[in-house]
């Protein structure tokens, strides 16, 4: 019996196309790689899911003062890592085969990016210290030149680069400007590094320029060829569909999916992690305080459970949406990506929205906001899927696999399908603003419901296609 | 420009053979719930790594009172996981498109595999309680009943089976055979789960009996064919490749590349996610103790730097032998499977011996023998790599490809790069019981250079090759 995957017989030598070089296929070396970045990319989750808050503050104020600094740190930190990883996916398109100099070059590649976590935190901690500033500057300066010399790599073994690329007559030019490119951002952080010992504030600007001047210069071109004409028409010729920084610019299909799959997977084993580890009652503990009863020990933990029950619900059921949405997406876009990004960021903040859930006594204030914070991510979360969705119909001849598009049989389904988380958390946060009393018992149930929603949903869909008929 | 895998274009559609269906290929959701089974695999580390160990003990005895038992909690759930993986991609083998219905039956299941290691360390550390063993039981039974339903509908809705039983005239056969072995777990645990509350001794023989059966069973038909002859011919003509329990039944090699790479990508992450947790000072004491020296006040934590560094390279590295071995396996069996797991376990262990280093002053007894563990642990881990790689060129013909066969232009070189980390390890523990004052600067050595070796091995195997001709 052969293995079940449709890919796995081509996949199964897993050698390049040249039987005398030791070239192979980049594939598992990208997922490997997209697993730890996904990982890392979560990370930075754990330190606000861990902040203590004493139950009896009010939890509007401690948000405001702790709560906020930290997810903010969450936020940048989930983004600059992919950031990196989109710059990961975009040079991997261009080398689309490896040998072992390579695989050795990406682990070191990764390793430098496992640290931007920890070096954007210690920045963020000590906002006017030089020594914070450039330890990140010089992270960030490492990475680019190991992703310049894969590149020059890549090119001085041109079997290593992809067909369009080997194929070309000006293989030069492309590598100009590939590496350009990539050296731009190791540029401006060498000059971050340099100013954070002279004039901080500069530092700031440089390192904000990275993530800005792809698309500023794109503005840039963009105002050129709106006030001098046509002229650029040659110049985008000889340009090349990856590293356009276009919104239409394809991305690996497979890598977004690989990448998002990483992160469901951390975000749903998060809160896992930590009942293995705090919620195994002491044996002694349980003989003194409990007079040896393990059922009544474990009582104690009950909302621990069900929080985590509720989150790894939350979490697979969103990535079952996210899974039939793609399964239909022929060619990922840029724009698509960023979309997808965003959703995921929010569904990194799940872990912490249910462990505020559990920590919080039944019917105090707390428990209200707690709530209404789960049911505003979850919503965000979901949202932002809708519009990966929304996106691909707006050009879905070349996005979309027929049986979505406008009329197809599959369109009425996906709809309510990606309609149902929104509309289920958004109608969840008014009920608890109305019902404020009930607001537990109330998204206890929007949990327990949603997985029977969607069995349901695909018969209601199909009832109501054929009443329409 | 297409993305870059080889399998992209084939995935691109994703749907199943029959157009007038909603089934999809299984390949995203088996690769999601590796993920999260290595996840889960290796979660129990946590606890042993997060010990508290004080620094006036003496290692020696604390390994032995504290550590010990939760060693051996660890391996036991990650074997325990490794069991259900291997039970679901024995399931997987036999279905191999999926619809809705059956991905969310897989996500239920995931959720109570997740919740193995926490039932399993509750009745570890209650073994005299019945309703630990209940819980675990429960659990287990739980299990068992989802993938019978998800064998039941995959056997009702036969397009979704894989090809070989869907032309098979005897389905029937088939079914009955496979719902047997899979319910053959659940029933043991069912009255595990009763007797737990009579007499619990009973209780733990029969969940042993769940790992060691199919094993028995072979045991038992082998005596059979000896004792009787040659009469169970015909049965094993009947019976099937998959679910026949032989060592060399094959195994999905995608699924094996997939849970280890989870594995290695968890474990090389674990360490970050403790520097990024613990590791960023509070600003107000900087101010106080270090006089506003961050420099100053992060070489405190210099040890643990040092230790995630030297972790990531053990790992990466021992990812990147990993890769090259299966890049040449054709077909992966179930004792190549068994013996990958082992490894994999002790490579779950490297977190922990890097943390017991770092934790340890200079030249105390206890950092030899913290720097002795790890390198223990890594030679376990690398010989059993050995081992695959031994146990293929067993059956070379059928399992390896012809570059790493004997005689093969790569045979040379794989075998210096799997001998490698074996040879150094062991040489490593040696040197620091003979030079026990310089084990450190030794440990440290043999992790910088190891990166290094990977590249002069390349050219020292392709010089002494050409010398012999």
């Amino acid at each position: 019996m052969s293995a079940p995957r449709v890919a796995a017989p081509e996949r199964g030598l897993g050698l390049g196309p040249e039987p005398g070089s030791s070239t192979q296929t980049s594939h598992r070396l990208l997922a490997y790689s997209d697993a730890l970045l996904s990982i890392i990319a979560t990370v930075m989750i754990l330190p606000v899911a861990h902040t203590k808050i004493h139950p009896d503050q009010k939890l509007g104020e401690s948000v405001q003062q702790l709560l906020l600094a930290k997810i903010a740190v969450y936020l940048m930190t989930f983004l600059i890592v992919t950031v990196a990883w989109a710059a990961h996916v975009r040079l991997f398109q261009v080398i689309e085969h490896i040998d072992d100099v390579l695989a050795l070059l990406n682990l070191a590649c990764m390793m430098i990016i496992t640290f931007l976590p920890y070096t954007f935190s210690l920045m963020a901690s000590f906002p006017g210290v030089p020594f914070g500033i450039f330890l990140f500057s010089v992270c960030a300066v490492v990475i680019g030149l190991i992703q310049a010399v894969i590149v020059a790599y890549g090119f001085y073994h041109p079997h290593l680069l992809n067909q369009q690329i080997q194929e070309s007559e000006n293989q030069d030019f492309y590598k100009r400007h590939i590496l350009k490119i990539i050296l731009r951002g190791p540029v401006l952080c060498f000059l971050a590094a340099i100013f954070s010992f002279f004039f901080i504030p500069l530092s700031y600007v440089l390192l904000g320029l990275v993530i800005v001047f792809p698309h500023l210069t794109r503005l840039i071109t963009w105002c050129k060829t709106k006030v001098l004409g046509q002229r650029s028409e040659e110049e985008e010729h000889h340009s090349m569909e990856t590293f356009s920084f276009y919104l239409s610019e394809p991305l690996s299909k497979e890598r977004v999916e690989a990448f998002s799959d990483g992160v469901y997977a951390i975000v749903a084993t998060l809160l896992i992690l930590d009942i293995c580890e705090d919620n195994v009652p002491d044996p002694r503990e349980v003989e003194e305080k409990f007079h040896s009863s393990l059922l009544e020990a474990l009582s104690e933990y009950g909302p621990n459970y069900l929080a985590y029950f509720g989150s790894f619900v939350t979490i697979g059921l969103l990535w079952f949406v996210h899974h039939s949405l793609f399964l239909y997406v022929t060619k990922a876009t840029r724009l698509m990506g960023l979309l997808n990004i965003l959703s995921l960021a929010f569904i990194g903040g799940l872990p912490l929205a249910y462990q505020l859930t559990s920590e919080f006594a039944e019917k105090s204030h707390n428990e209200i906001e707690a709530i209404q914070v789960s049911c505003v991510i979850t919503f965000f979360a979901s949202i932002f899927q809708f519009a990966i969705w929304t996106t691909a119909l707006l050009n879905e001849e070349e996005t979309l696999h027929a049986f979505a598009r406008y009329g197809g049989k599959e369109h009425a389904f996906m709809f309510a399908k990606l309609a149902l988380y929104p509309c289920v958390s958004l109608g969840a946060f008014f009920l608890t603003c109305l019902l404020s009393e009930f607001s537990t018992a109330i998204f206890h149930l929007m949990q327990i419901v949603i997985p029977f929603a969607f069995l349901a949903l695909r018969i209601f869909v199909r009832i109501s296609l054929t009443a329409m008929k």
